[in-house]
């Protein structure tokens, strides 16, 4: 054993950590050493506060620390737009753009036969059972164009079908900034598929 | 605040580690958000074990969780050669060679008039004073081949000068593996000057 006990326990546990390997959770560990005693104590305290107050808002399904999330709690929100979305990651982008003002609904997954992910094993049914009431209008399926975004998309569509409600999905196209000469063909399809009429 | 206070806060710790942007942060947060409870109270309170724990040994300056490391104590250790390194991931990359039998000397620094490092601030004068007994028959220099390794060597040298101990350093040379058409010229200056004699 060449690293004292400490050291080899917590390169273990930053090897936990996605993309990080024993070099980089070597030298995160020289960081921890080499960080002040406070700092350390800080980050350790930060990681048990998040575990014990962090959850899923009981409405939607999105991170808090609330038991119902400040999105879905915030009355100057348009109530009656539902965006679904696959994980809380997605909220987060869409609340970064500063410009969607409805509410989300995070199913925590995306349905996979493959994977053996039935429709029971996400946040779906809490959306079809309990949030579409008569106030809603429209339900935006914002979920990635995979074959399971896909699935799941149809499958919302499905259960939404005899629902008086509009359901949207994110458009495809070409991303802003992209040179349409280095594009898939899949998404040139896709963006005349969607495309949109000017005059 | 788009985050919740708890998520904000993590990725604010996990940014103090060498490379890790905000994307990798948040990477890093949903990984914590994921893994068992157990898991992460068990990498918090090794976080805390490591910075109460892990100290530098009296004798040699290395890392270690005891008052002198295990190198130092293992009375199996030729003692009489000490190599002297920057600090702890040099004898951690010796120690995996498995092949060095003496002990070290880890100054914690190199000596560099530039950034206001001087002799000392590292942990120099402890070799010199302490370590260099008649038992000590060699000291190896095992610093970088960069401005302040060399000046860190020389200004050794001069120390030990009256001393009667040998003084050596590394080899420099073609690493292992290396393909000579793809050398600096200054690696392939130095591999003739350090050549060795065959017969």
């Amino acid at each position: 054993m060449i690293y004292p006990e400490e050291f080899a326990e917590l390169i273990e546990s930053f090897q936990e950590f996605p993309g990080v390997g024993e070099k980089s959770a070597e030298r995160y560990v020289y960081t921890v050493d080499k960080l002040e005693e406070e700092k350390v104590q800080e980050f350790a305290h930060r990681l048990i506060n998040f575990k014990k107050n962090i959850k899923r808002c009981s409405v939607c399904g999105h991170i808090t620390n609330k038991d119902v999330c400040d999105i879905c709690s915030n009355q100057n929100r348009d109530h009656s737009t539902i965006c679904v979305v696959e994980d809380p990651r997605s909220v987060f982008m869409f609340e970064k753009t500063g410009n969607y003002k409805g509410v989300y609904h995070v199913l925590g997954g995306l349905i996979s036969p493959v994977d053996d992910v039935n429709p029971d094993d996400i946040n779906l049914y809490t959306l079809v059972n309990n949030r579409i009431t008569e106030d809603v209008k429209e339900v935006i399926l914002a979920l990635n164009p995979s074959v399971e975004g896909e699935t799941t998309s149809l499958y919302i569509q499905k259960l939404l079908e005899k629902q008086d409600v509009k359901i949207s999905r994110l458009s495809y196209g070409i991303p802003v900034g992209a040179d349409i000469e280095y594009l898939d063909p899949l998404t040139i399809i896709r963006a005349i598929d969607d495309r949109k009429i000017l005059s």
